[in-house]
């Protein structure tokens, strides 16, 4: 096989067979084909496409290039749960243990975040002392004790898709639906979980601006998981505002105990409640109906917040956090914006409200940068509150008090104002699942 | 300026600037932009294109890139010729003579054969003790003294060029046309003639298949010199049968030189005194007809195959060969081959009689494979003839005996028999100008 002329056949229009998409990832993971020709062919993908046959292929060749995770000595169901990322999403840090509360096996590994949008890793770095790097032992031992483990990606789990992942940030090659959805869905297939459920955002803040493109990714994912044999749904959720009230690594940390507490804001506890009903619906425990009512029992009686508890203990941080948000790394400077206006909060441009915390120090723009644990912000009104001028919108959040006056005005540069409240968002737009859509 | 930046710009859809192109081409020449990135460019520009503006500074870049000639100093207008490569394509030995011996200069740097088109160098190559490496200076001097010198490419003109071929090679982004002209005319610019004459073939033994990509080829090229201030035409001719008798590197020598002494195949000689006179008629000779005059008349008297005696003596060749064809390297071995079938040759599959040469030893498939001057084919019939069964249609040249046998199986698999003779062929389809497009 020559690599040209599957980047020829690609260029064409052709489809590539599982022969020669095996054979290419294994020569790239191996440093026998080079980046040129990847660059070129995934060049080509984005203007092709890939064909359903192809993207499942492609997702298992990456998936197979490393190791993976064999969950099987552990008890019960095993699940898994993603999000394409957000501004202010933390429901992880709810669902994964809610989920466990009720009896599901989870081992949730994350990434870091980069650009607008959070990780999960550096949020559970804001918990003082807890370990993310577990070893494959480490991390099963967790799981096999609390029934939960939140760690970060493990050694050499799919590296054919961290290396073509890293090419592709290069050669603007990041945004094709199959090479999105080949990406998310070879880690979660590495990870080993059978029911896996995804959340693909969809709005302003979301790397999906339209409805349409968040369906056909949702639906190319569930696609893959039924070739690849798991049981894959998707929820497609808003992101045209930011979830919650906090954005920022300790911040959220805090908004999600508060969710576990059942004091958090309404739509994080709602979109938690029904990220875990699916997921616990997929992997066997009921319907959906009833599996929000065990989700929610898990919330209501404190099983949820207790499970959290038991991970951070195993995984060599301070439970202490739970009771006393003051252990919780603190920001040194605090300024509050106040409203320039009095009107309806109308809009959030939501990825300039993440931009406004990577300002701050919360997020990465290059994968080396440093970040600032405690910076962010926390909104006092979201869309659809009428404000008076001079009434405080939101606290920003920073160790280096030099980032607050620009982030000001990078965020009030991001609020839109109206004499008529806007029409009220819906957070859950979609379910798609291996027996079509269903809107919600 | 970020390179990804580019790479999105143009997969959507967008046109590079004048700045844009020329920081990329001088950081790709330098080694600061990786090969990963410029061939994801390339693939998009495969799809998206480039306009006019673009493909012209790409052009100017690429010849700016290094070294360029300077032929201010030799006397008189100075004129160059280029073809898209064919089989049997020897007019460069007839045509650069002719137009010199008109009083035309011509320096004329040609490149080595690739694939199924034989390349200048390697032709000259045939000649014993002909150089093709000059250096500049020696180069001038030989145009200076001769008023032609025909050299293989010199040092560092448009390194630019060199690296992006060696990369689209590879890369499955050959062809494109902006690329294609673009590499061609940046080396013609580098060359430092203000008037150049193009021929580009069309048809099966051609890289551009279709009369319509071949018209939009030449009209991009011309549209390119009329931007960068040089006087450009191009022919567009015929490559659906091979062009003359014989293929391969001594045999098209042995032809070239019948045809200066007016004893060459009729498509050979008539397309070579068109070439001529059209390059005589940019350069300010004359009208093309007054042109086709001059050049027929320096056949006619000897003066073409003199010139060609002075520069094979400039440059340390044998002029022997003028008059002693024996001279010239013979293969050892030689197999007719027979017609198998009583009717007209109808058609050529050129690419395969290309191929078939180039099996028999005379090209390479890739950069270093060697080659054998003697070998390649004489063919004593074309189509239109009508042939006996057993009469021979062909002469098969090597010194490998090896080669001949399945040599001789390719070529009969190329050529089509029937019982009436085909249309004849259309030698010259059209002369692109900056005036527009004139069907010959």
């Amino acid at each position: 096989m020559h690599m040209v002329d599957l980047i020829q056949k690609k260029r064409r229009g052709g489809s590539l067979t599982q022969e020669e998409i095996h054979w290419m990832i294994r020569g790239y993971t191996r440093g026998e084909i080079p980046d040129y020709q990847v660059s070129a062919l995934l060049m080509a993908i984005c203007f092709q496409g890939m064909d359903p046959q192809e993207t499942a292929q492609l997702t298992l060749a990456m998936a197979q290039s490393g190791a993976s995770l064999d969950l099987s000595a552990l008890p019960g169901a095993k699940g898994d749960k993603h999000s394409t990322g957000g501004v202010g999403d933390k429901t992880t840090l709810v669902v994964a243990p809610l989920a466990a509360a009720c009896g599901l096996t989870m081992v949730k590994l994350s990434g870091r975040g980069l650009g607008h949008t959070g990780g999960t890793v550096d949020k559970l770095a804001a918990i003082p002392g807890f370990r993310t790097d577990l070893t494959v032992q480490e991390l099963l031992k967790v799981a096999s004790d609390t029934g939960l483990c939140l760690a970060g990606h493990t050694g050499n789990l799919a590296p054919a898709d961290q290396k073509l992942y890293a090419l592709r940030d290069v050669t603007g090659t990041v945004d094709s639906i199959p090479l999105i959805a080949s990406s998310i869905m070879s880690k979660k297939l590495a990870c080993g979980a059978q029911s896996i459920l995804l959340d693909v955002k969809v709005g302003s803040g979301a790397l999906m601006k339209t409805r349409q493109e968040a369906l056909e990714l949702a639906q190319t994912m569930v696609d893959i998981g039924r070739r690849c044999h798991r049981q894959v749904a998707c929820l497609l959720t808003d992101m045209d505002i930011p979830l919650g009230f906090a954005v920022g690594n300790a911040l959220e940390v805090q908004e999600a105990i508060d969710t576990l507490k059942g004091q958090g804001p309404r739509d994080v506890t709602e979109l938690s409640l029904a990220l875990t009903a699916h997921l616990l619906a997929l992997a066997g425990f009921g319907t959906p109906k009833a599996c929000l009512e065990q989700a929610r029992q898990a919330l209501l009686d404190g099983r949820g917040l207790a499970k959290l508890g038991q991970v951070i203990q195993a995984q060599g941080g301070d439970p202490a956090i739970l009771t006393n948000p003051r252990r919780l790394p603190q920001a040194e400077h605090v300024l509050t914006v106040l409203s320039p206006i009095t009107g309806y909060l109308t809009a959030m441009d939501t990825e300039g409200c993440g931009r406004t915390c990577m300002h701050l120090g919360a997020g990465r723009e290059r994968k080396e940068d440093p970040i600032d644990l405690t910076a962010g912000l926390v909104f006092h009104v979201k869309p659809g509150d009428f404000v008076q001028r001079g009434e405080p919108v939101a606290q920003l959040f920073a160790q280096d008090p030099a980032r607050l006056i620009p982030a000001r005005e990078e965020l009030l540069q991001a609020l839109s104002w109206g004499d008529t409240p806007p029409r009220p968002q819906t957070l859950i737009h979609a379910l798609v699942t291996q027996d079509g859509v269903q809107l919600q």
